[in-house]
């Protein structure tokens, strides 16, 4: 298939095609997104999800929204849309700012936009391989440390290629560590109500060959208890100047528990998912409020191989649906970073990172 | 309809009625037992479950089992069919270990078998009663204290009359503070594998009027961080002389919350579940592997009102399936027993308890 290991590329029209990863991993289905009003769409049903993902599709939909328009200013009114689709995921805002403030003197908006938007998505994979080299290197001292040729890795989510651009950044690590000849079990938290890891990260795993197991979001707390986890990784959506990391609802409890029991519990992020601006995570990033349905209803395939949505739950029982939670820095051993390992420190960050 | 409210009883014909708990929220069936295979099944494929309802089937199934055998020394190897078919549950051990005892010098095995399954029953419906009320004056503490008149108290599982006999343990406080003219909403955890929450407590607090709202078990955190959880109930499958809990897969995830932001965490429990044997529950709870199938396949209602299972992770994928995890101590405020309040503590619970 075209997209193996990619989760967007431009088509032979130029236009933007996605994995449509509602449908994974029972149908390999693409989508072609031609209009800013399908980027939108595409951002927000969550046809394309994952923080560097979303921000690839967001620089792009600058470019396909760059062929609707005839000004820079008409441009900048419909960046917005993009701009406002999801609100918890920094790397939409930065991509949308980055391209419009690119593209601010352009004389050729069209040409300017694809070839910058391709640019960012180049600088993002060597940012991926950057993330993945410090993450190996990481896993192998632990190791060493714990004299152990085995690696019993948790994540939460789905943070790789299909999230970011190239290997991804939680799962990036894993990738690179197998390569190096390291033996990897990977935990995967099922991830509710969206089941991105059940769905989206077990599959990435089968595809790459990588061992691994399933479980609900309920056992990685007595996986730690039994000495079963060495170590966490996941993504991030946002971390905040002092190290407050936004991520998928649920992170929050695994960083307790990792911490309750002497596990490591990294984050693994390109520069470009720091929000700066923000000095309390805790207290300032927006957290997503997304449909009871998520919550309520579960698709999978029946024993003939259909698709099916069912429905979970007493019918007339309210759910409530946060796609995030907010882990404070206290409870995060550190940042895998593309510059290499940060702490989550306010003076570290902004060392590192505010230049 | 006539278990409304009940989660067992016995037929016109003296044969044990149960409701079929695996069918619900989506149909209300009834199952029949009458011979001790059958009970032995019941108990292993879940179409009971709940600590105290494990229980009392498994007094009711001494009794069926007895209208098989000839002498009590049949009916005590039976009866370890029944005792060894589930591992955690405390409450299954007890209940054969009492009747088996009662029965030791037993005239009549069928007719002492009967008398006394009711009369434990009865016993337990006691209990319950009984933690209602101690769990009711704590929840008037709490809004006291905080100077609110509405209580937002999170449970994780189903510990209610479909768990345990009359109106449960964990829900049992609530349903008494409803009683009492308490404005009570429940934030009920999906509590996935199974989904007992989002199936079985979401349905008996639809049935019971009581304000309630579905969650992913991911998100009990955030909503805790951002104070909308005054306390958290649950129920307990056994309970260690030092008063570590083994509870529903997940428990431990939200007792640590719990404790890192100030909400008091509750354990209500009859004495039964007390395991005094067994000193230190962390290192010594044996804990159930259920079959994987539970975490990759899901069940629900199609548009068309058809039962389905749909599965929903990647065809090849492990998953494993851990029953129940182990809370220590040192995170529960206090064990809600029939007795009134009790600390997780040693001395404490073998002062009370260990008489």
């Amino acid at each position: 298939m075209q997209g193996k290991y990619r989760a967007l590329w431009l088509n032979e029209e130029n236009f933007l095609e996605v994995i449509d990863q509602r449908k994974l991993p029972f149908e390999y289905v693409t989508k072609v997104l031609k209009t800013t009003d399908e980027i939108v769409e595409a951002i927000k049903d969550m046809t394309v999800r994952g923080a560097g993902v979303i921000g690839s599709v967001a620089a792009f939909g600058i470019y396909i929204a760059s062929m609707e328009v005839k000004s820079y200013d008409e441009l900048k009114e419909k960046s917005k849309f993009i701009r406002d689709s999801r609100p918890t995921a920094v790397n939409l805002m930065w991509a949308v700012d980055k391209m419009m403030e690119h593209l601010k003197n352009s004389t050729n908006l069209v040409l300017d936009a694809k070839k910058y938007a391709i640019e960012l998505n180049d600088e993002e994979a060597k940012e991926s391989q950057n993330i993945a080299k410090h993450g190996a290197d990481i896993i192998e001292e632990i190791l060493k440390k714990k004299s152990k040729t085995k690696i019993n890795i948790l994540t939460h989510c789905n943070a790789g290629w299909l999230a970011v651009i190239d290997e991804g950044t939680a799962l990036a690590p894993i990738y690179e560590a197998q390569k190096r000849g390291i033996d990897v079990h990977v935990w995967v938290d099922e991830t509710r109500p969206r089941n991105q890891g059940a769905s989206l990260t077990a599959w990435e795993l089968t595809q790459s060959k990588v061992n691994h197991t399933i479980i609900a979001d309920n056992t990685g707390g007595h996986l730690m208890q039994i000495g079963e986890v060495d170590m966490v990784i996941t993504g991030a959506d946002r971390v905040s100047a002092n190290g407050d990391v936004a991520n998928k609802i649920g992170t929050y409890l695994k960083a307790l528990a990792a911490k309750d029991n002497g596990v490591p519990f990294y984050v693994a992020i390109p520069a470009s998912t720091f929000d700066l601006d923000i000095r309390d995570g805790m207290k300032e990033i927006p957290i997503e409020l997304r449909s009871e349905d998520e919550v309520k209803y579960m698709k999978g395939i029946d024993a003939s191989g259909v698709v099916r949505e069912v429905l979970i739950t007493p019918k007339d029982s309210p759910a409530i649906n946060y796609g995030f939670d907010v882990t404070p820095a206290r409870l995060i051993t550190g940042l895998i970073t593309d510059k290499g390992l940060c702490e989550a420190d306010f003076d570290k960050i902004s060392e590192k990172f505010n230049t």
